[in-house]
């Protein structure tokens, strides 16, 4: 915390949105830090808490087709539209306190500030916690914001968990209206604005109060299977082997150099990663037969993520074939390209950092938000708050109510601004 | 098959080494090819059928105190001592019809030839199946050959096997005698001759009809745990990361390295592998913690071995160092030392290949077998035949008949000049 604001007396209070978050924590799976899965038992207990605490701010409480609970507050000029802030209160197994929460209990906490300082916004106000943000059972994420922007496929309604419940049924027990997702794509949001833990160590290494979030980075992975010869570790010499896991380390230390490569050819944040390598049969005295590697790459700027995966497929190829082994697989598993978020509400945000002196830098977010899936439908940012040592879907997530402060004084301050001139 | 020994007549009956191979195979647990796990019941059935075998063949036929199963023809002179030859039947999981059994059904078939042309040995003669050579469910290989060498320690006969018998009472169930192994361990054998197939390719790549086994390699085992830190691979640059995968995979390209560079200053057959390579938490988004390696090292030269682990302690923590990731540990799993073969029975065994028209190589053996425990208490020596393609312990596993009477008649004639030398 650097900025003036920090002795300020903030009109957002931080100790009751501390307690919020703490309260909410604490209904977790019974022995687990920190677990309220999408569509459990535990995840309705938090979520009957969340529509309490929204009833009882004076928020009209919801839930909408999609299944996203909603506290809202009837603006004066109905035709104005809607400003909707908000994020996720499911978990991952075993998670963190701060994880999408925050932002929820933040916006509840401005929706609080407004109702009690007698503000009469002329846009309607909304706090949304959107459904199953983490990846479910049902192998699918961000499933409110999808249904909320019309991107939940028929396809995705029909998946099922391993239990056998069905998406369709999932979200009619959870209190949407399934049938309904498809025609209810709101039109009437003027702003997303989302308040996050950074889940990275950005802002640490910077000293900054906050992230003014520009863009989601695209997120592209390639599955590769290295295919060598399963020999006897002992009776098989040096040179009459085909070592798929040799060809394999190969393989991750390019993928390291072309990631370098591209930061230094310009083009903003790029990061890859081989993030899973299995090995078989993974015996000591076997020469690995076969290894199958997952490459993730992210990249602020679709081209950068284009270049990488054509130097990927000729690097890794060159490693084959001076290994001794083949690619018996190369799949492009999933291609997500960059979401930009709005540029004016981007500035809106930073203006009122700057106001309110809180320091700031601008970041991509590495990781997907329910924010992308708003851009479809509506001018959209985030801000980021500090995730102490970078650690998150985990028992030692953490970021300080200071932080937490800033981060709501910045995010109520421009949503004034934003309903003045929107 | 080169030599002029193709076209000649054999003492030894291949074809009835070769329906005998067949047979045996053909006990295996059902529905899995080729599975005979040493002490269960398929391992007894095999056993039992080759107990009649060897009995029908004119052996006095016995268990040991070890658990070895023993045919044996009495000399003509009892203080000449005995020549010993045989290897295993038992197999690993889903193994072949060779590894093991070529040795004691080539064996079985010399003796026939021996009391079927009325040949009287001076020295007696044993055919041994040694028990559990491969790794039993004890976690302990070549337990009958330890056994019968004085070289089962009573902390290994407690070992337990998952269903809890004790590896005592399993030996006692095979019908061994547990409490006698320790003063039985053999002084009479003066010689131990092992047949065994390659499991390798050099035969084939040189294009000869036997190996002539110099030695048994010795075996070095490290465990390496790399520790760096799990990062969200989305949020976290590549600078600040201390990405576990990408230094281990640096340490795989090392060992391969540091083993070119031992083959390269000569000192014999080298050789080393990473077999196993566990990456945590092993997921697509998630920038590798911890990785652990097990690397394997195999010499012909104990200092070849040594020099090894020196620049692989080196290696790895200059590698980890520039990685900003740490050896969070480092161990010496297991260290056997090279067993060189008796120079005089190589040279029997060679005169008597030379004799046939039998072409061959010398070549050190690099997997472990039976004749290590015979080597500490006889003068020992190995003929390898062929392996197709390498293959082994897997239903390919392949060798010739022709390949295996070529075999027999060397093992057979070297036998006829030891006992009339020896």
């Amino acid at each position: 915390m650097n900025g003036q604001a920090a002795a300020g007396n903030h009109p957002v209070d931080a100790d009751r949105i501390w307690a919020d978050l703490m309260d909410l924590a604490a209904i977790t799976d019974p022995g687990r830090p920190y677990t309220r899965r999408s569509f459990s038992p535990r995840f309705l207990e938090g979520r009957a808490w969340l529509a309490d605490r929204f009833r009882a701010a004076g928020l009209e409480t919801r839930i909408d087709p999609a299944g996203n609970l909603i506290g809202r507050l009837e603006g004066t000029e109905p035709e104005a539209g809607t400003i909707a802030l908000g994020s996720h209160s499911d978990t991952v197994p075993d998670g963190g306190r701060f994880d999408g929460t925050a932002g929820v209990l933040v916006a509840l906490g401005i929706a609080r500030t407004i109702v009690g300082q007698g503000i009469r916004l002329r846009h309607s106000l909304e706090i949304i916690d959107c459904l199953a943000e983490e990846v479910s059972e049902f192998g699918l994420s961000c499933i409110g914001s999808r249904g909320l922007a019309g991107a939940l496929t028929p396809q995705s309604l029909d998946l099922r968990k391993p239990d056998g419940e069905s998406l369709r049924e999932a979200i009619a027990r959870v209190g949407g209206d399934p049938d309904r997702i498809a025609v209810v794509a709101r039109d009437d949001i003027r702003a997303w604005l989302e308040l996050h833990i950074e889940q990275g160590r950005v802002l640490e290494e910077a000293g900054v109060d906050l992230g003014i979030v520009t863009s989601v980075v695209g997120i592209t992975r390639v599955e590769i299977e290295v295919s060598g010869m399963a020999d006897h570790a002992g009776t098989t010499p040096m040179h009459l082997r085909h070592d798929a896991l040799v060809a394999a380390a190969g393989m991750v230390a390019e993928v390291r150099r072309l990631a370098l490569r591209r930061i230094e050819a310009g083009g903003g944040y790029f990061v890859a990663t081989t993030g899973e390598l299995t090995v078989t049969p993974n015996a000591a005295n076997v020469v690995p037969g076969k290894v199958r590697l997952l490459v993730e790459a992210r990249g602020e700027a679709p081209d950068s993520i284009k270049v990488f995966l054509g130097e990927l497929a000729q690097g890794t190829r060159r490693i084959a074939e001076a290994s001794g082994v083949t690619l018996s697989s190369y799949r492009l598993l999933s291609e997500a390209p960059p979401t930009p978020f709005d540029p004016g509400l981007v500035s809106t945000l930073e203006a009122a950092a700057s106001r309110n002196g809180v320091s700031f830098v601008r970041l991509p977010s590495g990781a997907g938000h329910d924010a992308v899936f708003f851009s479809r439908i509506a001018p959209t940012a985030m801000i980021f708050v500090p995730s102490r040592a970078g650690r998150s879907h985990c028992p030692e997530e953490w970021t300080d109510k200071q932080e937490l402060a800033l981060g709501a004084l910045v995010q109520f301050d421009a949503i004034l601004e934003l309903d003045r001139s929107g």
